[in-house]
């Protein structure tokens, strides 16, 4: 008897033929030598923190190891929650740990928010094009989207938010378009999120990734200022990451908001992966109290500055032809649209990746996959001399493309 | 303005109010001052080999930091899908890195699962009383359920497997019954899987805890013997954990299944939490390098057999007027029935915490709710002192709610 010979297996779930393999040609295209990949949104490794980390890691196992190798709260550590708490608390914006759930990564916070927010097509509201993390963690439930368009002046947020299960949201360099929502958006948004009830989630893994100013205000301390001095009890869903700050590779985020939220994705997280480990909570908190992000941080915000100005001086040489953009603040993304508005990105892939380049088209961002027209480019990830190459790569790519066109 | 004059806010998942909070109750218990917790599944913390752990880590960190760090591949480190290949891999059960996932815990399989094979509403043909975190982890795609009466001599596999999605099975001392599925019935399952095409999930937690005798055949390799020699691709998808044979805080897990099956849940786990943590897979990777599993088991084995009897020592001196159990010969837990067909052990519960020992009713572990009539108890966290006052205090337990309906 062959497998050949064996019935069909029960079909997979149907959002499977829904997604896009984008992602794991990002992931692969790491792998493939000599190849420049200037898709993903991956730190520049250089920057981890390794001595440090090394030195907590010991630390951890000689102090707490029992609590490292058992089983966590499913809302993560009472330590590490305080910690947050502390760390995003102001005097007006009140958290415990009660506000505070740890994640497996910044990506399970969104899965979660799906499963305690989404009935099956349920509306979000969000901001197109998107994170593509985001699209591929609700797409289980096949969820209807509203596009807010936050950048137009007639945007009207009261009826972009009614109605909506959440809306959804990356204020600080969106991804892929890097942009920043102003003050007077944030406020607007957070506004409506108070009137219409709807939860308002501030997905922030780029929050401190500033290269030019200051932070603007987030969403959440915004909407506290509506009830100073109250327990957060608000309708912000505040995310965030070790990943850009840290490194990745600890898989810790948080999610901050009412208790009562906290309280259904804690549920939710019991049946996803019943607690983040304990090992790498306890090392998260050993870093956050050795200051290793405030540590480090001047030298990521130098290393990514640099990086940004060499690529779009790169970009400006060689890809003015085909390509405009805006120089982003802050984030780690050049968002590039074609200036011809045929241009069909998912068609220069192949081109890009033959010529030993990788980027993102912008089909992935688009729940319908219909937005043909740019490119993500990455800009954390290589040093200025490869950034440079990877441009070349790309207008080579370009090239070929209209040639095989014409 | 206050938040109480806020509008509603969006409702949350209806599943959220199907889920009962029983093992919230199980974890809190953990925290309780003098509470005897035999409710949850936890192994006892002193087994965990914490010194051989640090060393470990220790070199982890020191030779594989970058990749400890970064973003891993979705699929898991390869070195470590490589050495599980070879784990459970033999003569016949052909495996290579294909077939093998990492999970972040055995639970993150579970929701996987759930994940690529359920529509809303989907069945799944189940042995039921069963696995409290598999019905969390699905919970949100409102299965249907089949039960399967696995040692019920007249079971008919096939007719069981026939449409279902997938057949879901602990063969080795199901939670919560502690009952070990006979070989007969192991080969009729595989046997019928094959023949109907169902997927065949054997989660296999307590597959080495066999206290009594040599473990018996896993369907994985029932089933490579129908196709000997070939890679594997048929309808088992086998689920492992480290977390009962080194510790849960690691939150390692893994599933190994048919290729195709990966690459789905592959994609599902993107967008679950993008990557296991590279730190704890490159420390399951030194643990199993290191033979640390081999090392601690006649530890974990001795220690375990000789909880198992003290429990039920205590249970025949202590409760044998009101419950009625086989000793289990392998798992974690004795499956306990009332005498008293109207035992509700629901109603149990707030005694025997008034009492300072908690124990797991049995309508947590039906879809249902329905079955109210038996208790699991945990016999591995406790020492056998402990155990004996537990089954004392549950006993007093017993006559508080009976003095109470009388």
């Amino acid at each position: 008897m062959s497998t050949r010979t064996e019935p069909q297996r029960p079909p997979l779930a149907r959002w499977l033929a829904t997604t896009n393999d984008v992602t794991r040609i990002f992931l692969a295209a790491g792998r493939v030598p000599g190849l420049i990949n200037m898709a993903g949104g991956l730190p520049e490794p250089a920057t981890f923190p390794v001595t440090e980390i090394a030195a907590v890691v010991g630390d951890v196992v000689r102090r707490h190891a029992q609590e490292a190798l058992a089983y966590a709260p499913a809302e993560g550590l009472p330590e590490l929650r305080d910690a947050l708490a502390e760390r995003f608390g102001s005097q007006t914006l009140t958290l415990t740990r009660a506000n505070v759930l740890v994640t497996s990564g910044g990506m399970q916070g969104l899965d979660l928010i799906g499963k305690v927010l989404l009935e099956q097509g349920a509306l979000i509201a969000g901001q197109f094009p998107t994170y593509l993390g985001a699209l591929d963690a609700w797409r289980p439930r096949s969820p209807t989207f509203r596009n807010m368009v936050l950048e137009d002046t007639a945007f009207d947020a009261v009826a972009a938010l009614e109605g909506a299960q959440f809306a959804y949201t990356v204020p600080n360099f969106s991804n892929p378009t890097g942009k920043l929502v102003s003050v007077e958006t944030r406020r607007a948004l957070v506004e409506a999120a108070h009137r219409t009830g709807t939860w308002l989630v501030e997905d922030d893994p780029y929050g401190t990734l500033y290269y030019d100013s200051e932070p603007l205000p987030r969403l959440i301390d915004l909407s506290a200022q509506m009830h100073p001095g109250e327990p957060y009890a608000g309708p912000v869903v505040y995310m965030g990451t070790l990943s850009k700050e840290i490194a990745p590779g600890l898989r810790i985020g948080w999610v901050i908001a009412a208790p009562e939220l906290i309280e259904a994705l804690a549920m939710a997280k019991l049946g996803a992966d019943v607690c983040t480990s304990g090992l790498t909570q306890r090392v998260a908190l050993g870093a956050l109290e050795a200051g290793l992000i405030e540590k480090i941080r001047p030298t990521i915000l130098d290393t990514y500055r640099q990086r940004r100005d060499a690529l779009c001086a790169a970009m400006s040489e060689h890809l003015g032809e085909w390509l405009e953009w805006e120089v982003p603040v802050g984030g780690m993304f050049v968002w590039a649209v074609g200036r011809d508005p045929s241009l069909d990105t998912d068609l220069l892939l192949p081109h890009a990746m033959a010529e030993g380049v990788c980027v993102a088209p912008s089909s992935a961002f688009d729940a319908a996959g219909l937005n043909r027209r740019a490119l993500r480019i990455n800009f954390t990830l290589n040093d200025a001399d490869r950034l440079t190459e990877g441009v070349k790569r790309l207008a080579r790519a370009f090239a070929t493309m209209q040639a095989g066109r014409n």
